[in-house]
């Protein structure tokens, strides 16, 4: 896969299908970028247009048929109803990578859609690589390759960026062209018919030019893909990506734009945890994070020194970088000794440190290397107001000294904008980032503490527990046979069982005299449910009573609820009722849950169970398969997790209990793609190694299976 | 107060003692900007030197006093030990309003703290009001008067800026100076010896020249006199905050910075939202909002349109504006026929419109005239990328003229860097602001929604209740005089009928005897609760037993309970047991309390009871006084509110009564300032129409009671 792409960025020859001599043309563009970007003088161009000879000093040619070399890479920018037959001479030709820059694909509506199958299917015939279609092209910075029919080349630098909005990419490379970040690839993927994020970032994991990948994308049809790719990725890279259509009118309008499937929030925020990938929540942070880790070196720790002449902007530092979870440095005594001693007295020793507003840049050289010799300090912010005194550029030149005798991040804040300007590009020059504000830089210290974590994260470990698979197989083979999709508390029975989970003990009984007889083996108290295939909510048609105890009361409870379940329900199937074992007192009650994403496959749901946090949405998600560790990270995750460790002189919870019960529902609902929906609620969680019981499960099965094969064996 | 502070924004006559020929000085940067400010032209400068006959071409004098004529304000920049007599002398001179900028006060330790103290008490004997010391100075753009230090004089504008910290101020300015923003006045408020954050919004309120006043404070030491006064600017101006040392770090590094007493983050919550200010979380955000909300039309709705020429910003924008909580406009029938009819076949027609890649400026012109006349369109956001057909700078012109012509706000997202700059200027001279990414546009948004209902609050209206003040001012003090601060249980009833809360049935028994008696005439069962002042957490040590159900029961409990409290706490003074009617099932469990903010008081809370809620701190706060309209409020706020509604089947609660609760707490702790903390907890809330009853309640008193006086007749 990865060397399947490298004809992308490194191609000996190019062919620019549709060059064209007018320079409004697209196809000009790409050829004058290829030209101009200085790909001319590494490799051959052929421009190809049957109306000219020589285009840009470039020996033209009516069809790649006719060149006489062999060409690595095509760029295609023709009208849409003659790519086809151009993409399938590069076919002939044996070209094996080909960008579509023209429109008129899947985001045109059917016939775009028919269009770009076509497109695909040449592709596996003659085994081409595809970027595209309806993009803006690809730029490799050190190659140098410029085939894109962007506005100039933008300068190289460690971030690669890859973008599903072409439009979008235009602003990027925008940025990049006023200086202040520096590319080393950027890829427009444009419909992604064939080429997607996830083959990207494998192609560019050992790229040694790249420092920090990253992402915008509007969807990702093959999430768990990604999901395996990206976990392995960025172990070795940082990556961090923006998803936009998160929202309800967002996704409305990711529809609308490329017809890609809008995965729910809680998907993609369990799929990037999971995939160790750093999420950003605006275009700004994405490039604030990305800037900082692609262009300083790695935070070792969280310990944070400030450096300032103004208290002002140091209290508001300090402020964002504890929010972000970073703690301010403690400095040893002999940097606060040294600081004392050269510093003016009404100056701060201690961090954050206040050099005063007089300070020239002397004074911030002095404390900037005291404190970057402090071995408590892992990162620094150095940040400059422009008083009176203050000498800006020094200053700025004082930093990119610091920063080549250093291996500790440093992140600096100028404020301003007029006076500061020049300050700032020296430090751009010097590959320090500068934010307009601390509270920006601190969130890009967040980035990296977040990657620092990435980094040291264990390889995802699958457990497998013994189950008895045939078991459930069977009985939903027998629901389905019966045309039924959802699976009552009496049939979960199974289910729970044959994968190994705790469940009280009971029994359904046809009549009362059974139901008294089943009730006086298990014992009372008991507690009776309405059972029934049709009804999935049995509260809410007083169809659960707890607490019966003795024979008469389960006679009544069971004529009681028949009753009810016929006259209100009179269409729901009654099987009778369960009797079942009360369980023991002292438990509290957890959620464990699933529901299929369209994008990314099962999402496991852990929260607390009861009325307040139902209310309060206080639950996790992950996407399996994953990890026992990730599965121990949910339980910390809810807001209430301190309820799992025992408040108010309450027991601490068997949590093992539950992380054992969320990998095996984990494990059930891969054994059986047929399970659209689950929910144990509740699973009553008792005090540590006295276990967990899984007191109550609803299963609804899809209506149109979907198993791979051997799934029901 | 607004006339005394005429003075320092449109004097006639300013004297700068301390005005230097040394161009390195700040007397001489002083001086040096109000000639070059322009101040010059509209009124005298006279510059106090005793060295020099004339500076910068204007007469020096040796001393105010030898100042023939009427001097209305003195900017004072000397060495810090003359800065007494100096103001000394203006008060002889009869100069009403004095800056001082000279350093060397309270932010230098104990002996500068004596130094401003004196400074005061020459202001308050000759009635000088007081900016400083330790400042920048101050700027009116309008007048134009240009006091202090400033490097240059920043554009005029509808933004009036007052800082705490005068390094940020610098840098404030120095953003101005770009262009990007206009001020109408600048105060670096300094130490704020006299001239606090209040003195100046009242000032400011009615200024003609002002649309948004912003605040950068560290800390409000007359929390209640601030709440007071900016609920009703708020009601004629919008007020945008800023409050650093919020977290702990930041708060440390406050109180080394200018010896403000920081207040605690959710006191500056309720008091901002009490006192309609908006809330900044940023520098970033500060500029962000009050750019929206002073340079555009308010915002009479939340319906947004978006106008743009690339589909993935346009998801981005939709996404951020829907968590902004704003919604995206719907058309009228009349707008989509029109943009569907004029705009080519790949557009988007409904909102986000999407005018295609290769829109030009005539086709946002069309675009942009019909949503903006659409009646269902509030606000309009116009984002562009800079791509290959795209005319920048003639869009940004239609956006100019369209702003003319409309009254709706249009705020702008120009995204990139290079190409984008001469368009984004033309776009800053209409006075459209522009946002580089679109979630900083929709949070601008957002701001304008917040503003255009904190327009709408109703004035601050107080409910007295009638109630037995007498009895309670009785009860503390006798506990005062006892030398307690704590008030128990069994004296919290008194407390709680004076103020015409529902209570249980209660009372003390000093034997297991009289307890079954009174138990006996409660009526079984009965509730048993330890009777101390000295236990406060009576469940930590086994001091509570509920459901007695018979005579030996409430004597076994009697017995165990006055057993363990002599053994575990055997310092503990017992009174005996408390016994108690059992309330009636079926109540919710809530939280009222107060503590008292050291800067803004009574500070009123209001959560859930019961375990969950307390670990997830789900609480809201209000500063006494507040309307009963504002504790509705509270009861909205909290995250687990639906539980209030009745959620899964559960009746409706008892709000009003909830309301009635909070309203009446907060008159308790203003009328009694000694109470130092108060906890109403369980106060136990029944379904609608069926009251409240306080179960149980902690109160402590101050040490050193500060009560004004006839709080206790």
């Amino acid at each position: 896969m990865n060397d399947s792409l490298a004809a992308f960025f490194k191609p000996g020859t190019v062919a620019v299908i549709g060059a064209s001599t007018k320079p409004t043309k697209l196809g000009h563009a790409v050829l004058k970028n290829l030209v101009e970007g200085g790909y001319v003088d590494q490799g051959t161009i052929y421009p190809i247009n049957p109306g000219a000879d020589e285009i840009l000093g470039q020996t033209a040619y009516a069809s790649v048929l006719e060149v006489p070399n062999q060409i690595d890479l095509a760029v295609i920018v023709i009208p849409y109803p003659n790519v086809p037959a151009a993409l399938r001479e590069c076919g002939q030709k044996g070209i094996p990578a080909a960008i579509v820059i023209s429109a008129g694909f899947r985001e045109a509506g059917m016939e775009g859609l028919e269009r770009e199958r076509e497109l695909v299917q040449i592709a596996q015939e003659f085994n081409i690589r595809l970027i595209g279609p309806n993009c803006l092209g690809v730029i490799d910075t050190f190659t140098p390759l410029n085939a894109s029919f962007s506005a100039g080349t933008p300068p190289s630098g460690p971030m690669a960026f890859m973008s599903q909005s072409g439009a979008l990419g235009t602003a990027v490379l925008d940025i990049a062209l006023a200086g202040r970040l520096g590319l080393s690839k950027f890829v427009s993927l444009g419909n992604k018919a064939d080429v997607s994020e996830t083959d990207l970032l494998q192609a560019w994991a050992d790229d040694p030019h790249t420092r920090v990948i990253m992402i915008y994308s509007e969807g990702m049809p093959n999430g768990q893909e990604f999901i395996r790719v990206a976990r392995q990725v960025t172990q070795k890279i940082p990556v961090i990506a923006i998803k936009s259509g998160v929202t309800q009118s967002g996704s409305r309008a990711v529809s609308s734009h490329t017809g890609s499937l809008a995965g729910s929030e809680q998907a993609y925020q369990a799929a990037f945890k999971q995939a160790g990938i750093l999420r950003a929540d605006s275009m700004e942070s994405l490039f604030d994070m990305a800037l900082a880790i692609g262009y300083q070196p790695s935070l070792s720790g969280e310990r944070i020194a400030i450096v300032t002449n103004a208290g002002g902007p140091g209290i508001l530092a300090t402020d964002a970088l504890e929010r972000a979870g970073l703690s301010m440095a403690r400095f040893q005594y002999e940097t606060i000794h040294a600081l004392e001693q050269y510093l003016p007295d009404a100056a701060s020793a201690a961090n954050p440190v206040d050099v005063l507003g007089d300070a020239r840049a002397d004074r911030y050289h002095f404390a900037l290397e005291t404190v970057a010799a402090d071995p408590h300090v892992d990162g620094l912010l150095v940040l400059l107001t422009p008083q009176a005194m203050t000498e800006i550029e020094a200053t700025a030149q004082v930093l990119g000294e610091l920063a080549k005798n250093i291996s500790k991040p440093i992140l600096a804040c100028f404020m301003g904008e007029a006076r500061v300007q020049t300050g700032i590009e020296i430090l751009n020059q010097a590959g320090i980032p500068n934010y307009p504000f601390p509270e920006r830089a601190a969130g890009a210290f967040k980035a990296m503490a977040d990657e620092r974590q990435n980094r040291s994260r264990p390889a995802l470990e699958i457990v497998q527990f013994e189950v008895d698979r045939p078991a459930v197989g069977k009985l939903f083979k027998q629901v389905e046979s019966e045309g039924r999709v959802s699976i009552g508390d009496a049939e979960a029975r199974t289910v729970l069982q044959a994968y190994g989970l705790r469940i009280p003990r009971s029994e359904v009984a046809d009549t009362p005299e059974k139901a008294v007889e089943i009730a006086s083996q298990i014992g009372f108290p008991v507690v009776l449910k309405i059972a029934s295939p049709d009804i999935l909510h049995k509260t809410d048609v007083g169809g659960v009573k707890v607490g019966l105890q003795d024979a008469e009361q389960v006679r009544d409870a069971y004529e009681l609820m028949i009753y009810r379940a016929q006259r209100y329900l009179p269409e729901a199937r009654l099987w009778g009722c369960l009797v079942q074992e009360m369980v023991p007192a002292g438990g509290v009650e957890v959620l464990i849950g699933m529901n299929r994403d369209p994008q990314f496959g099962p999402l496991v749901t852990f929260g607390l169970g009861g009325i307040y946090v139902e209310t309060l949405k206080d639950v996790t998600f992950r996407v399996a398969p994953f990890s026992p560790s990730e599965a121990e990270q949910m339980l910390d995750e809810i807001r209430a997790h301190a309820i799992l460790d025992g408040v108010r002189g309450k027991p601490a919870l068997d949590k093992s209990a539950i992380v054992d019960v969320i990998l095996r529902v984990a494990q059930l609902v891969q054994d059986f793609p047929t399970i659209a929906e689950l929910d144990i609620n509740p699973l009553m969680v008792y005090p540590r190694d006295q276990g967990a019981i899984a007191i109550d499960m609803r299963l609804i099965l899809s209506h149109e299976p979907d198993m791979p094969s051997g799934a029901h064996k």
